[in-house]
């Protein structure tokens, strides 16, 4: 799946170009969109279920600077589903051209709001980075 | 009180400048530590009252831009302090100068975390601003 | 104009709210969509006239709290256009109600990105502030 | 070397802890005084000699969650220094306790900040590097 975002002058910085942090901001709308479009509502798996997420390990590489005004394709794959774990993949790309600009990879992990501690995923979680990963013709193991 | 801060890369946008924001942040940090330095705790009265502060209203005027790497001295000071309500004003300035770069006020109310309703404030923190007032020479009515 | 937004983790605070200075974001999207709905292009103004724009002050009031994944239509409308400064005002509201969440306004100005000096407006921007101006039914003098 | 920061609500999200993304500015904090107190000040070097530093790649770990008002302390230390590009490593503590809760590397590269291509690191960077690395009694190859 992909989303589109117009970089503003807040992501940038004083090179010109989009602050490295800000990609990981990218990243959580392109990722909450993704969920939203398989039928997961993070709110309300806040209010329902008493279910938190956090990300557990990040990895981001820069290849090309995008800059104030670019509109940038963020497009996101699930490359690895546990039981309390869902690994997603993304690539930057801009401006509808074919070059990827930065890639990355986030993991996170279902918390219990009140103890802090990781807890199984939903099984709608799952099943839904399940169908997302096979939309976009991607298998895993389990 | 005075907070001195140092602007980082994150603060700043491809005008070269502090981008308007994020002055907020910095206003955050002063206030925060200005309460500590009159003896409030924000954590504490969070975890033991069940408090959380929450930003009314700000307005800022911006007279001079701050860059990279520049020092800014952020004074702080309480100018009204209602029965939920707190107002502080807020001077920028930069690099050990005198003139006023930005200019600020926010009023903060506490609210109850639970039902997200304003609450009186805690006597402590009125009397550590009506102190922190003092000690600056400035006094208001009530 | 209204510009919708959903409401990400990295908006929020401990609170269970969106942080208050990450409405001015908020408004720099409404606002450069707005800008861009009416053909002008900050991007394309910065690399060709060596401008950029600063935001002068700005002022906003907080009346209820939004929170993660409400979706927040954030209205645009310029209330004053001078021969070097832009005025506008913002409405946010929250999942179709019709209840005002945050109010705000903030005030631009052209700068010439080499000597960071405040310039008259491209005229290109007074038009198009006009026109959006009337489009919303709303007029201002001279 | 350690900096010392505290969480402020700007930091946290609706999980009462730090956002991931912002460990990138405390990062970003650590590195500009471990450059300062080796001498090497980023905002001449922009002046000076038109040079610009952006992130080529980051990755972190995080263990367990700070939250609002918690100290934070970030060491860092460079690991590896090539002809264009610095790896730090950074490990982050908590209210003076032992325990290690995020983890990352940083890798940035020296761009001209016209062409924004990578160019050689300045010498006085890579002996201030070296440097820092020798008082953390760490030696790289080459």
């Amino acid at each position: 799946m992909v989303t589109t975002i117009r970089v503003l002058y807040a992501d940038t910085d004083m090179a010109g170009v989009v602050y490295h942090a800000n990609y990981l901001r990218y990243f959580e709308q392109a990722r909450t969109e993704l969920l939203y479009a398989q039928g997961v509502d993070l709110a309300r798996l806040h209010e329902e279920a008493g279910l938190v997420f956090a990300i557990s390990s990040c990895a981001l590489n820069y290849h090309r600077s995008a800059g104030y005004g670019d509109r940038l394709a963020i497009e996101v794959l699930p490359v690895k589903v546990g039981p309390a774990r869902v690994t997603l993949r993304y690539e930057v790309r801009c401006n509808g051209g074919d070059e990827v600009y930065v890639t990355g990879e986030t993991t996170f992990a279902a918390l219990d709001a009140t103890t802090g501690r990781v807890v199984r995923l939903p099984p709608a979680m799952r099943d839904a980075m399940a169908r997302a990963a096979a939309e976009a013709g991607h298998d895993w193991p389990g």
